[in-house]
């Protein structure tokens, strides 16, 4: 079987996120039907983030393993002749036997894209939060707040309710504030992120923009350790997963380099 | 009464069509629900343009009678609460009392939004319509073909089925043919036209691009007052009512300009 990595985007408005469940319109079960249409057997993706419902995506990558013999661009054209408009393949290569597009990830950076309520239109709705009143957001107060958030950090006051335990030590590697015509797009790049921490990592930017919180308070809501202390979760609409970087060798000569890490 | 004069926006993608229909979800049924429940009489719209199902509006234009004391923000304000997120209440006027949005406008753009195959993306998928092959349009040929359907004709064979009959007589005041990034506008200004006019004008447009019509084919094609000569119509999707323009008077002295029409 060979393995093949996807570069999947998508708008997640009305799906119940990127992973399978039985009776709700997913992204993963909507593109495992269209791969399991062309091989005839079932296949089992792998993705990246598993974003969400409602959180759409311009570089969620995937990899499965299938027996048919067309080549990676036409599995791309097929699946996009089979797949609903919402979902797209935008790339297909073969990847290394080993590649894993869950474990092999190194960073993400995922997108928060916000308009104030004067700047609403119809039309992009989805693709965005509208703030409910039309107040400028202090764009410098913001970095400098950002600024604080990058590192290594217990981010549990940035984490949203869940039933799954997991380290809540995680690594921000950088939070770009920038101005897009009507929109503010805070760009969150980590090495990985825990349930709901960038949508809540959003929130909390916002409210400093609007002088709720103060650039000077994030050390201290990262010490407490309470989600109580941070801003809101931001809707799902607005937060797009743009890109996953993976090291150049990812899949290749697994064993080789788990011997060098012992080493080191 | 009063007679309130209102520019609305929506994505039609969701809906049957501007017109009221038992059983379907339509912009004017959505509106006239809001407004009923915010009068508490029922509400009976007229507007400038009756799109079909699935073309959207930028400036739809529509007037009605109500009895409420609100201002005309007001009533947007609340309307704007009441109705759906993919239709939005851009601005509201107190209208003279004899205005109305049907029977006084003096013309109308409609825009047809084309991208070719390469540039696509899942985001505005509903917004535009995407060329099948990535091939590029000659817009210089579009433009001399343009220019070939201003003025007024017997525009029949760029008129869609219908039981309807109509006079197929239409004034069309101009057409642009403009590049916007990775799309092109087709923007056609005209005093009114007939049903799906608008969408075999843009279909007929795309095929001069294409190169399967020449420009000097429009006159033949208008001459033979038949639906098979033209090109396609395009789907809704594509389609904007983009501005209605009236005259500065509509709808106030109505008798007075009556007898004036009658002395010239």
């Amino acid at each position: 079987m060979r393995n093949i990595k996807l570069t999947v985007e998508y708008d997640g408005t009305s799906y119940s996120g990127w992973q399978r469940q039985p009776g709700l319109p997913t992204v993963q079960g909507e593109l495992e039907k269209a791969l399991l249409r062309i091989s005839g057997h079932s296949v089992d993706l792998m993705a990246a983030g598993r974003t969400d419902a409602g959180v759409h995506a311009l570089g969620q990558v995937c990899n499965f393993r299938i027996t048919t013999r067309l080549t990676p661009p036409e599995i791309a054209r097929i699946a996009n002749q089979l797949l609903p408009g919402d979902i797209r393949v935008v790339k297909a290569i073969g990847a290394p036997d080993a590649f894993h597009a869950t474990y092999h990830a190194a960073s993400k950076i995922y997108r928060y894209v916000i308009r104030t309520a004067s700047e609403k239109s119809v039309f992009d709705r989805l693709y965005h939060h509208s703030l409910k009143r039309a107040r400028p957001l202090d764009l410098a107060a913001m970095r400098r707040a950002a600024l604080r958030l990058k590192g290594t950090h217990d981010f549990r006051s940035f984490q949203g309710q869940t039933i799954y335990k997991r380290d809540p030590v995680r690594t921000i590697l950088g939070v770009k504030v920038v101005r897009k015509g009507p929109e503010v797009h805070l760009e969150f790049h980590g090495k990985s992120f825990l349930y709901q921490m960038v949508r809540i990592l959003a929130g909390t930017l916002i409210y400093v923009g609007l002088g709720k919180i103060k650039p000077d308070d994030i050390p201290v809501i990262l010490a407490a350790k309470d989600r109580r202390k941070a801003g809101p979760t931001l809707p799902p609409g607005g937060l797009f997963l743009v890109k996953v970087f993976y090291p150049k060798d990812a899949g290749k000569s697994r064993r080789v380099s788990k011997i060098e890490e012992g080493i080191e």
